[in-house]
């Protein structure tokens, strides 16, 4: 195993959440979980405006410039820590597409990156958005396929009909 | 529509709360929520003890004698919530099998109520338990047949390979 | 003590949570915790619309006639299970003042009932408010003395300058 | 305002995230929030063992190997964080006193930083332990004093009798 992290991206309500604590479950080594949900978290109450971060009523998600400095200085974190020997899993969600996984690339330069795709049948990710209960609706439907445009990945995953420790085990074979 | 009460049974990480969400979410009244991880969460702490309520290392929940005197006054409190005009779902794990059935129907006598099944095959449970990391591990397994037996359903739902969505389309049609 | 269901009243980020499980850590026997906020979370996402309960962008509270008709049934319900045995706390907030507790009176009708204020000074409660940084801003404020109108207690706490272990203990002390 | 980072050092129940929301709150550029307690999410459920992190029965913390390679990769993360622009809070323990203070220095060499001590009267937090009912009794006493021992700061604020957003306002004034 030479992997040093692993970037995960997938739309809302795809199964990312889940594939990462199996991960860290059946993983020998420990390996730390951050992702953009996180990061969000961490932020003021009040970035989550237009000037930063919304959640339209369509579940079209609109990030500000500040969002976004925010967003490239955790990136930078998440190498070093990673360059300073951690295992990392990155959950993450490529609003940009292809133009975020750039981003993800130059950041993490030299260090060792599995790149995985985690899709879900829009339809599906909608039904369990609604499950979930806590997620704005409208984004599982308007992130599922975008988020993958011009991505490229090592392994590629599918919750639609699969379970989230079946996925793991796919992904934990590549490292 | 008449029925009062919806009372679904299923082991841990067989997927009721998802369903429970889709179900408040299609229905077209505004159903309450309730169950038995919510009545665990009214106790105080120190009655997850012993003398309680207690996850044992391999998942096997042992309910003592003080949690089981507030658990039959609170199943009191849903049967009058129900009477009193409110449409109820209640989300348990049927520990006693048959025998918590007929606790619940001599609580709910006079009330109509539509008795739901939810099942998993246990070693997909197993993984969600995993998936959803803060789980004590074994539950999942330990609960998944037990407490379906000698449990009379108006309408069995399976989540082994169908979603909480789809599910609750079902439970819905027969109310 | 031969109180059988505690009622505590005051406004958002008075300190009513603190001080219930610290009442739930020093009373000998177990009591149930019980409070509009796990009500409102047991209600269907789409009941917080102006058709049932919002927060206002000021902090006020409305309320509509499907939020007030699932009430009236919990309260029942919350009877019920004082009746059936259970030494209950509610957490609730009056917002109609004097009217709540007449509510509350002739639903408890028959049972012994220590009725408690739960006070904090408006400026505290507001920073509270922030520290506790998920709460709509401006409920603190509004709510701090107009809970309290026309309403009758047989002890009152104020947290402003008083730990809620302190006023928990002053609080049993009357049971 | 020339800061570049903030450490919040106190013991468990001190009141840091009240602190550290309100300090989000009222100053003018956002800040991240960073802390120990969301590193610990970040690690697999597994490293809470006697190999890697534990709460004794006492509330005494132990510390493992394992956990201390990835808190140490984790700072240095925080360190580049704020290297490539962001502001940011961080919310610690120094469960190490004055050798706590050394890493951090080591690590946050050549930024600005404003050390500021959390402190709180032991029997105070330990009631404030209780009130939050989710953490293991003991912390609060056990870590009270033994945190800021030969910790130097740039400003100290004392909870026992001092709101968060006043405190907040008071490390504001120093940067």
């Amino acid at each position: 195993m030479s992997k040093q992290v692993i970037v995960l991206n997938g739309g809302s309500s795809a199964g990312k959440s889940g594939i990462v604590r199996c991960l860290q479950a059946i993983l020998p080594d420990p390996w730390l979980a951050v992702g953009v949900d996180r990061l969000i978290e961490a932020m003021p109450a009040t970035m989550r405006s237009p000037e930063s971060i919304d959640f339209a009523a369509d579940g079209t998600v609109i990030v500000g410039p500040e969002f976004d400095r925010l967003q490239e200085a955790w990136m930078a974190g998440v190498a070093a820590t990673v360059g300073a020997g951690a295992h990392v899993i990155v959950d993450d969600v490529f609003l940009g597409g292809a133009g975020s996984q750039q981003r993800w690339r130059a950041v993490l330069d030299g260090l060792d990156v599995l790149w995985v795709g985690v899709r879900c049948a829009a339809e599906v990710a909608a039904g369990r958005e609604i499950a979930r209960g806590d997620r704005v609706r409208g984004m599982a439907v308007a992130q599922a396929d975008s988020v993958h445009q011009g991505v490229v990945y090592d392994v590629e995953v599918d919750t639609t009909h699969t379970e989230s420790i079946v996925c793991a085990r796919t992904i934990a074979a590549r490292l």
